[in-house]
């Protein structure tokens, strides 16, 4: 963890929200730098809709993913970046327009590979969790 | 596979392209809903883009969702629709701003639980692979 790092400096209103984020709608509710856990906000609008007017999968996949992004980006010193490698999302239940509270989670944190965990969530019902593997390296 | 069904008829122009699909810029090069295998493009725009100016894997993530989902939905009777139930993906190479080409195959198709694979590509390298399981429902 490091307070110069891109991640802190964002939150810290110094660097813009990544647009990706920023599409999503993300929010930051609570930051533990420490341990790896982030609780953050997303907005999902009607362009994220499929047929049946549900969020699409894809979409909350990527709330997901920017969810644990956010959990272990946290932890980084500067100049360390950590791309995901693998993806895993369960769907629970459908997801409307409207507020989604994601939490995320380093599992383990090796030297390299760290293991992550998120949980979505709508009106305090599970939405979709999911799981990713990611690798820490030097820009 | 049913020509009156919703994805038919999308295809056809009869019906408009789900929100999600067009957000994703999707085009449909190919579509066999005899086998269940589609081909597609997407149009990556700088708004799905990380802070190292990389598609981001979630945006990755909704575009392989919207391969896989197409070469099911393919293969559906009017009135049937397939809600994904889980996803997995794995990211193989970074991806930039502009067009993507997505091939979804529909591997087993069962009563309800059908399994399937996706790919996705830039320039002719893939970027992203992935597998889900659906589940087919009457609406």
């Amino acid at each position: 963890m490091d307070k110069n790092s891109f991640f802190w400096k964002m939150v810290g209103g110094e660097l813009p929200t990544p647009a990706c984020a920023a599409t999503l709608g993300i929010g930051f509710i609570q930051i533990d730098g420490e341990r790896g856990i982030v609780e953050v906000s997303f907005e999902a609008k009607p362009e994220f809709l499929n047929p049946a007017g549900n969020v699409q999968g894809g979409f909350l996949a990527a709330m997901l993913d920017d969810t644990m992004g956010p959990a272990l980006t946290a932890t980084l010193d500067a100049g360390e970046f950590a791309p995901t490698l693998s993806l895993n999302v369960q769907f629970h239940r459908p997801a409307k327009v409207g507020t989604l509270k994601g939490v995320g989670r380093v599992v383990t944190r090796g030297r390299e590979i760290c293991h992550l965990s998120g949980e979505l969530s709508q009106n305090d019902r599970i939405v979709a969790t999911a799981t990713a593997t990611a690798i820490i390296r030097n820009m």
